[in-house]
């Protein structure tokens, strides 16, 4: 077993370190010739000037007769003018204009007899109605500076000035080299240990985001000739090396060394979280960076270092990141060691954003899917408290999150339902649900951070549902409770039942999983094992805490644990046997200000809908 | 000479009429089948759920051994444990812990001995340092709702739910088929009367900004029975058919009847300048809009109805456009007949945006590409007041639009080539100039609408440039004057100057054209016009005014008049002779308070720089 211990270089040095040693590449930007046809979103490399001018002949802006203007002066509704078929020619709009005329006459305003003279009742002065050479562009102005951006208007403008290719910014094209033995295409059924290599995706499209184009290699096996050869190769190939997973410092991690053999290293470690083992260097003139094998981490780098390169080998500036004030809605503890980058959700219930901190593993790529931005925790900072005012790098459009339905609270496939009909339904805005269980609802709609919050909470007085816990948290009635549905909790074991559960006094004999305090299975959970006089610390895989009902689920069905308590819908969709235990009522908080929202309407108008109820009847367990 | 007078329908009134003619094809959104590895920026067509957990096994989440957590219990510092070669396995990140095993101890935190026995220091409680199955998505969970964009890290998130493809909606293609007995092909050197197409590189490029595909076909002539044929095959293979001119009412204006023929019409004419020949209708299923033959007069129609069009039948609702207030720096009139769309630049000297109009005629494509944001006067409206506080709908960034160095009055060369060394230097800002005469200037420097005039002032009583009327307009010291160039005036005419002009007393013999009013040219012609006791009335295109020395230039060489003033580089660029007149001094008037921007500095560094002053030698005509 090898272990050697990474640097931990403050993430503006290995960006600086970084960028002095691939300057070449930044400064020294290549060309290729591009049809201006097929322009648009290209990078001029130099100023463009007009070869001919627009329009490059004198031309009629009308349909009509053009005419020497001369011969129509004095003309008037009183004095008309007759012209003789000698004195005109007919032109449509775009068509030439004789040499001897310099002016036109709109069709409306003659009149012909049929010996085709026309008269007309207005003079018109010269060059009226008449596209001058050189109206739009004048042969040799200047187009469009060099770096520049070619909008849809403006290749039609480079076409106008009679340019019909032009030296465009070549796009940096990244090479992409997954390593690893256990990393395997996509795929619907992958073995035991195989991983599906699923970051280059992420990467080759964050690369085209920022305008540059990439090249996916096959996966290499972690054997280091293998891979040294695949990162020649593609040094020869590319622009850029992005080599995927590899550079920590364990017994199969060879990206450093290789890039040392044979370039440069100038980074190995930088202090950031998730991220930290990456390795920046160079290669001939092609800058190379092993990104972390966990795709959150590798993410963070790609943002953070690889975009700026990306945008400024592609001639482009590193358009800002747009930010946000927002009030932090959970006390966030960071290390001294790292810049830590948190993903949150941002809900805008009042007139202020709450942030929420979203899973921190490095290996949660749902986290960034979910997220709505970062947040930036400096490596001198501690954290943050709940309630203090944060700054959040957006990962979406303000207008967008302004407008979202915070829904919260208790987790059930309901809500994701809900948010899928209503994209169906076209509506203005979107939902965005997060799971933190039933209390966490009542927190949430009690600091604004939510307009709805689903909560199924048990009075194991009175045995009752939610009522009791509204009239506690809220009594100055600023939340209401709306009727959900109802929902059949149970016991989910292995098919066949093979430990023979009767009830929940048998979780004994098992390996139980848990839902995280707060949730309101978790209440169920501990009510029943009052119920029953059972010893917690004896009762094995207590502490074993998940989120969802389909995570307990999926760990029952991989063996991990025997049984846990979840809704009927999950162990079906697992093919899990389910022992009832009791018919819960599930039910909505509302804000009572957001209650007239149309986006709050929107939703229980869904919740009370035939589609939401087939939805729902079709995976079991619910009753309306 | 046919002609037929068209609707004036508004514009609400229009797209209403036709998104309910249309509306099958936005509401039966069709679909196809896309790779998720390349699916980044396209749109789900329903919601996608994952078919697999992820991890799908129980994985290491560090380099280390696995063991069983209770293997471990009550070891500390004081109290090591020793597990034997049978008690662990050697695991990396990303590995399967074996089925009996259900904790991880990192590489860092043990010592191996030679026997392959570890001792460790601290317990692991069950599951520590794994990622347990589902731990990022479980099976069954809903990864995106329907009509959904997939983002880099969503496309990550789909393949991990084993997801390797799916149904995207799929992208609408639009048929756009240029017509026009005129049109030609992109070329460097079109014929006299050949009208270059650049339209339909315009608008593929919007459709695809808008996430549609474009096709577009061959030019067709003006003949009814081959526009047909192409039309027909157009609605075959394509899901929107646009067809670029012919669509107003004139002798060779076939769209509207073809339309009409192959299917139905439901607008001939829209109340919108520019843009009114429109034709809107469809072919079967397939939405048909016949586009003016304008290319402003087309973008109107493209960005206010084909664009709705576009991003709903991608799935995509249609994002709203940016707007800022802004004060209008420049009176404006417009028509009741028409809700108008006027080009306009902005600038931002002080705190609040001006918004300076721009050429308003429909075949000025470089109005566009000019313009930072659009001016809507509606259609019961008859304008806008200088000063007033208007609404523009922005086609840049605003933040790109406050962080630009707006520079207007005299036209010079000059300025474009210090814009282009502006770029190549990287400078975080551009520069934004127009030409509105050096008068033009010192009203902008007066009403705050631009950073920086360039003005060349002949003050006839003295002979002195330039500083009277800086004394004379800003006597409070408000705005200075810069430095520039010296430049030589005189008088272009024709190649081997056929008509002999030896100075300005000659135009009396020519057909002269002439600068706007406000220009320094203008100021130097009128000056001579006194001086030599010429009649303007009786002097041939003294009326035929230009706003630039290229327009000037252009003109003679095309032969619309024998001579005009204007500068040495330009007669030197049109092979023109130039009689000389005087050299002026061509200087920079500055507002005070924008003097020491960083802009405006990086502008004056540049001036003196020997880089312009090499590219202004080659042009000719400049003096240091």
């Amino acid at each position: 077993m090898k272990h050697n211990y990474l640097d931990n270089i403050p993430l503006s040095e290995a960006k600086e370190r970084f960028f002095s040693l691939v300057c070449h590449s930044l400064e020294t930007l290549k060309a290729e010739n591009v049809e201006t046809f097929l322009s648009a979103g290209r990078v001029t490399k130099n100023a463009l000037y007009a070869k001919i001018c627009s329009p490059h002949y004198n031309a009629s802006a009308m349909d009509g007769i053009s005419v020497k203007a001369r011969d129509t002066y004095g003309a008037s509704e009183n004095t008309p003018v007759v012209l003789s078929k000698e004195q005109y020619t007919v032109v449509d709009t775009g068509d030439p204009i004789p040499d001897n005329h310099d002016a036109v006459i709109m069709v409306e305003d003659i009149s012909e007899d049929e010996k085709g003279n026309v008269t007309i009742y207005s003079a018109v002065h010269p060059w009226q109605n008449v596209r001058q050479v050189g109206e739009d562009i004048c042969m040799g102005d200047m187009i469009a500076p060099s770096l520049t951006v070619v909008t849809p208007s403006l290749c039609g403008a480079i076409l106008a000035g009679g340019i019909t290719h032009f030296e465009a910014v070549k796009r940096p094209v990244l090479g992409i080299i997954p390593t690893g033995d256990e990393i395997v295409p996509p795929t619907e059924n992958p073995g035991k240990g195989d991983i599906i290599e699923f970051n280059s995706s992420i990467f080759s499209s964050m690369v085209k985001e920022w305008g540059g184009e990439s090249r996916v290699y096959p996966i290499v096996k972690d054997k280091k000739d293998l891979l040294e050869a695949a990162v020649k190769k593609g040094t020869e190939e590319c622009d850029v090396l992005l080599i995927l997973a590899g550079s920590s410092a364990g017994r199969d991690d060879y990206t450093c060394e290789i890039i040392k053999n044979l370039g440069t290293v100038c980074v190995h470690g930088i202090a950031v979280k998730p991220g930290k083992p990456a390795v920046l260097g160079k290669i001939g003139e092609v800058p190379v960076v092993g990104l972390p094998g966990y795709p959150v981490s590798a993410i963070v780098i790609m943002e953070n270092i690889v975009r700026d390169l990306v945008y400024r080998m592609g001639g482009l500036a590193v358009p800002e990141k747009k930010k946000v004030k927002a009030v932090l809605g959970k006390r966030i503890v960071s290390s001294l060691k790292y810049h830590e980058f948190v993903r949150v959700t941002l809900g805008k219930v009042g007139e202020s954003f709450t942030a929420v901190p979203l899973m921190r593993g490095a290996g949660v790529v749902t986290s960034f899917t979910k997220a709505d931005g970062i947040l930036e925790i400096p490596q001198d900072s501690e954290g943050a408290e709940q309630g203090e005012e944060v700054e959040i790098t957006l990962l979406k459009s303000a207008d967008e999150i302004s407008t979202s339905l915070i829904v919260t609270g208790s987790h059930d496939p309901m809500i994701d339902e809900i948010k899928d009909i209503m994209k169906k339904r076209g509506y203005p805005f979107t939902l965005s649900s997060s799971h933190v269980g039933s209390m966490g609802a009542i927190n949430a709609i009690k600091s604004k951070s939510a307009h709805l919050g689903g909560i199924h909470l048990l009075d194991t007085q009175s045995g009752e549902y939610n009522k009791s816990y509204v009239e506690k948290y809220f009594p100055d009635g600023s939340a209401k409770l709306y009727k959900g549905v109802g929902r059949i909790q149970g016991l989910m074991v292995r098919k066949g039942n093979p430990l023979d559960i009767k009830d929940f006094s048998d979780v004994t004999r098992c390996v139980y999983v848990n839902r995280q305090l707060g949730s309101g299975t978790r209440i169920l959970c501990d009510y029943l094992i009052g119920k029953y006089g059972i010893d917690k610390a004896k009762l094995e895989g207590y502490r074993n805490e998940e989120f969802t009902h389909t995570a307990v689920a999926a760990l029952i069905a991989s063996g991990n644990a025997d049984c846990g308590l979840g809704i009927y819908s999950a162990a079906k969709m697992y093919g899990l046997d389910f022992i009832p235990v009791s018919t819960e009522k599930y039910g909505f908080l509302v804000n009572v200000k957001a209650e007239s929202d149309e986006a709050v309407r929107a939703f229980f108008e869904i919740l009370e809908s035939d589609e939401l109820k087939e939805r729902l009847t079709q995976m079991g367990g619910y009753s309306f």
